[in-house]
C-alpha cells in the first residue's frame, strides 16, 4: 500500500462516510486496491467480494463532531496558534530542574500553613474533588493524613472531621505541587523542592514512601504511619543536611537523560534514576546523622525518583502555562474519579472526563474488579515527554505493565503524532537516540483520535489496601473535546495588526 | 530470496569455487536469480549482465583449509563432543558468582607471595609474554608496579630490573585471576574475591582505577601512583569492612542481570552495574572509616563494575574448563601483542594469533596510528556471554564504540550463531528478553567464519599515556584454526563402549 489519504480538515465532508467509496480510490481495469478508513465494517463487503482491502488506523477528527471538526480545521496551521505553541514548548524545554531542598510542606506551601490559615487543608491529586466524591484510596489518604497531623485519633474520627466539613481540600496542581496516586499532602509532611535557576521558579512534591503498603495507594496501618513519621523526623532532615554539601543542587535533567539510557521511562520505572540519585548523594549522606539508615531506605526504594520526575515535570509544564492561543496541554492529572487536563491558552480551567480504566497486570489474588480507576498526578511526567511517551526507553517495563517490546516502541512513535516537539535532552536509545515526544497538542489529539498514554500503578478501589498492579491508561478524548469547545479561534491579523480575511 | 544453501561439510568440494556457477542454481527460462557465495567478485559478472544477484554472507568452513574442514565435518554433531559441550556449558551456567571479599593480592594469590617465593612476580593480561616482547602500555604497567612495590625508585631503575631478568611475569589467567588492559597485578595491590558458594571455587581481579589516567592503560605519574596507594590503604580496607555487614556477600549474577536491563553490556559499559553495586554497599560503607571518601570515589567511577564482571566471568568459564572432547572456548584474552584462546577439551594450552586492530572512536587528538592493538583480559566477559555478545542490551554504547543501534542488535544475533546456549539469567530486553548468547563453540566459529566480537578500550601504543578511545575488536580466526588443529576427533563408541564404524 503506497496510497496516502490526507483528509482536508477544512472540508466537513471528510466526515461523511458516504463519500468514501472504493470507486473514488481506484481507476482503470486493475484489480481494485481498496483502503478502508473509519468504520471497520466498511471493509467487509469488498473483502467478501475478494478485493484486497487495507484498513487504515484512522478516526474522524474531533471524534466525529462536525462543529468541532470545523473549529479544529480553523486551528490547524493557524499562525497565531503555531506561534503560541512554539513559545509554549520553548518555555517548557528551557526549564532546568534542579533539586534544591527538602522542606516541611507548611513552610513552603502557604495553603498548608495552618499557623496562619487556621484551617486544616490537605492537597490531593488530580482536578478538584470533594470529600463526598473521593474514591477509596484517596479517602484513605485523607484519613491517614488526619491521623498523622494529630487532627484525629482514630480513622472514624478522621472521617467525621471530613464529613462535617472540618477539613479543606485543594488540588496539588493549584499550588505548583504534585503527588503520585492519592497525592495527599499534609502540613507536616516533607516535600522536595525543585527550582529552575534561571527564573527562580519552584515546584514541589511529597517524598516517595517506597513499594508495598503506602499511603499514596490507600494503605493504612501502623507500618504506614510509622514510615511517614520516620520520613519527616529522620529522612527529610538527613537529606536536607546532605544537600547542603551540594550548593548547586542536583541536576535532575541530567539524571532523567541518563536514566532514559538505562531502561527507565521515569514514571513507572525509576530503578536507574533512583540508583543514580542515590549515587550522587551517597557520600554527603554518609557524613550526616542517620545517613546510613537513610541510605538503606533509598537502596530499597526503586520508585524514589518518581516524585522528583514529577516535580521536575511540573516545573517544566508550568513554564508553558498561560500563553494566549496555545493548544499545548500543560497538565494531565487524575483524582481517581475524573481525569482532567489544562491547556496553556485556556487559563486555570480543568477539562474533565470520568477516570479511565487501567489495563495491565495484577498482583496475585487481584483483578480488574478490584481496581480503582486511573489516579494520581504522576501523568505530569507524560505531559513532560516521559512515562508512556518515553516507553521505547523502557523495554523491561513490559514485564510489569504488560505488552511487548515492539508495542513499547510503537507507543513512543504514536505519541509523537500528538506532540509538538522532540525533547532535546531526553532521548530514546532504542529509536536511535531520537528525542522523546514532548508537548501534547490538543489539536493533534483530536485530529488523530490518539489518546495520550500513561504508565501507572493500580490502586485497590477500597480504602486501606494499597497497590494491586500496574499497567497503561489513556487520557479520555472527552477532556480534549471539552477543551476545544472552550477554545476561541484567534482572529487572524496581518503584520500591521489588522484582521485578515 | 528464499534460496538456502546448506553446504555439505563432509564434502571438501564445497570449498572449490569452480563448482559455484549460476547454472547450478537456476533452471528453466525464468530470469536468472543468482545467489553468490564466498568470493564477492563472483557476483560481478552476472550482475553486469543484468542478473538479479543476492550475495550471501557465507565463508568457507575452517577458513578454506580442506583438511581442517574435514575435521570440522567429523566434529559436527559428534555425539561425544555434543555431550561434552552440554556438560561444559551447564557447568558454566551453574556458577553463582558472589562478591565475598577484598584482599591484598599476595595474601590470596600464592604466586605473588614474595614472602615465601622470594621472587618479584607480576601478573599480566592475556597469554604468556616476555618483557622483551611486551607492548608499550603493558611495559608502563610493569614500571608502575615496580615503583609501587618499592622495587625501583625511578622508571629507569624499573626497566633495568626487567631488562636484567630480576622480575618474573605470569599471566593472570594462570592463577584464576583477570585484569583489564595491561592487567598488571602486583603483590601489594588489593584484589576482589568472587566465590561460587556451591563449590567454594574463587576467582580474582584487581580493582578498577576509574577513567582518565590509569595504570591499566599504561599511564604513569604521581597522580596514577597516588591513586593506587589510596586504593590499597583506604579503599580496600573500607570495602572489606563494609562487606563484613553482608555475610552472604553480593550476588553479582543478580547485578549483571539487572544491569543488562539498564543499558550495560558489562564490559565497555558498566554505568548501571556500578551504580547498583554502590547502592547495595552504600549503607555499610557509610558506617566504616573513610566510608564517605570511598563513596565519592565509587560515585565517579562508572567502570567500577568491570573488574567484578571479569572476575565473575572467570569463575564461570573456569568451571567449564577441562571437559574432555569439549570445543567450548573457556578463555579469550589479549596481551597487546597476541590474542589467545583456551578450549575446555584442550587443557591449559593457549592458541594464539597476532593481536587485532580495534576499530572505534578516538578521543580528540588521537587516531588509529596511535593505537595499541587489542589488549586485556576483559574479553573474558565475552566468553561469558556479555560485552559484544550482549551488545543488544546497550544501544547507548554505540555513541562510545561507534556503530548504530541496528548493528548492535545484529551483533548479538550474529554471536548466537557461534555459541552453544542462551544465558538463563542474562537477558536482552531489546530482543524481547531472549537470553544472551553464551559459550563460544570452536566448531561454530570455524564453520561460520564469524569471529567473536569484543567491546574494548583503546590504549596508546606508547608507555605512559593511557586511554585514547574505545571500539570493537575480534578474536582472529587463526586462534581457532590452531585450536582445531590440536583437537583430536574422539572415537565414536556405542553404548557398550566399543568403537562404532
Amino acid at each position: 500500500m503506497s496510497l496516502h489519504l490526507v483528509p482536508d480538515l477544512r472540508n466537513p465532508d471528510v466526515l461523511n462516510p458516504d463519500l468514501h467509496t472504493p470507486d473514488l480510490l481506484n481507476a482503470g481495469d486493475a484489480p481494485p486496491r481498496i483502503a478502508a478508513v473509519g468504520v471497520a465494517d466498511f471493509a467487509d463487503v469488498p473483502r467478501t467480494a475478494g478485493a484486497d482491502v487495507s484498513t487504515l488506523d484512522w478516526r474522524p477528527p474531533a471524534g466525529g463532531d462536525p462543529d468541532l471538526a470545523w473549529k479544529l480545521a480553523e486551528l490547524t496551521g493557524h499562525e497565531a496558534v503555531e506561534a503560541a505553541n512554539r513559545t509554549a514548548v520553548d518555555r517548557l524545554l528551557a526549564v532546568r530542574p534542579v533539586w534544591r531542598d527538602v522542606r516541611t510542606a507548611r513552610d513552603v506551601l502557604p495553603v498548608l500553613d495552618d499557623r496562619t490559615t487556621g484551617e486544616r487543608v490537605l492537597l490531593h491529586a488530580g482536578p478538584p474533588v470533594d470529600w463526598a466524591d473521593m474514591c477509596g484510596p484517596m479517602r484513605a489518604g485523607v484519613i491517614g493524613a488526619a491521623l498523622l497531623e494529630g487532627w484525629a485519633d482514630t480513622p472514624e474520627q478522621a472521617e467525621l472531621l471530613a464529613d462535617t466539613g472540618a477539613l479543606c481540600f485543594e488540588p496539588c496542581h493549584h499550588h505548583e505541587a504534585v503527588g503520585p496516586m492519592g497525592g495527599i499532602t499534609s502540613p507536616s509532611m516533607p516535600v522536595l523542592v525543585v527550582e529552575d535557576p534561571a527564573t527562580g521558579r519552584r515546584a514541589y512534591a511529597n517524598l516517595n514512601e517506597g513499594a508495598g503498603r503506602c499511603l499514596r495507594y490507600g494503605a493504612l496501618g501502623d507500618d504506614v504511619m510509622d514510615r511517614l513519621r520516620w520520613m519527616a523526623d529522620v529522612l527529610a532532615p538527613a537529606l536536607r543536611a546532605a544537600l547542603a554539601a551540594r550548593p548547586d543542587g542536583v541536576d535532575l535533567r541530567s539524571v532523567v537523560a541518563q536514566a532514559l539510557q538505562m531502561g527507565d521511562e521515569c514514571h513507572s520505572r525509576n530503578t536507574a534514576a533512583s540508583a543514580l540519585l542515590l549515587r550522587d548523594i551517597a557520600a554527603p549522606l554518609a557524613r550526616v546523622p542517620h545517613g546510613p539508615e537513610v541510605l538503606e531506605f533509598l537502596a530499597e526504594n526503586h520508585y524514589w525518583f518518581l516524585n522528583f520526575s514529577m516535580a521536575a515535570a511540573k516545573l517544566a509544564t508550568s513554564a508553558a502555562q498561560g500563553v494566549a492561543h496555545s493548544t499545548l496541554v500543560t497538565a494531565f492529572a487524575r483524582n481517581g474519579v475524573e481525569v482532567g487536563i489544562r491547556v496553556s491558552g485556556l487559563g486555570d480551567a480543568w477539562f474533565t472526563a470520568p477516570a479511565a480504566e487501567v489495563r495491565g497486570l495484577y498482583f496475585a489474588g487481584y483483578g480488574p474488579e478490584d481496581a480503582n480507576p486511573d489516579i494520581g498526578d504522576s501523568a505530569i511526567t507524560e505531559t513532560n515527554g516521559l512515562g508512556g511517551f518515553a516507553l521505547a526507553a523502557a523495554p523491561a517495563i513490559t514485564g510489569f505493565v504488560g505488552g511487548t517490546v515492539q508495542e513499547a516502541l510503537r507507543t513512543s512513535r504514536d505519541m509523537a503524532r500528538i506532540t509538538l516537539a522532540r525533547h532535546e535532552a531526553y532521548r530514546l536509545p532504542a529509536l536511535g537516540g531520537i528525542g522523546s515526544p514532548v508537548g501534547i497538542d490538543l489539536r493533534a489529539v483530536l485530529d488523530t483520535g490518539i489518546e495520550p498514554v500513561v504508565t501507572t500503578g493500580i490502586a485497590h478501589r477500597e480504602p486501606g489496601i494499597g497497590q494491586i498492579g500496574a499497567g497503561l491508561a489513556h487520557a479520555p478524548l472527552e477532556c480534549f473535546r471539552k477543551a476545544l469547545e472552550a477554545f476561541a479561534v484567534p482572529e487572524t491579523v496581518d503584520a500591521a495588526g489588522a484582521p485578515r480575511t
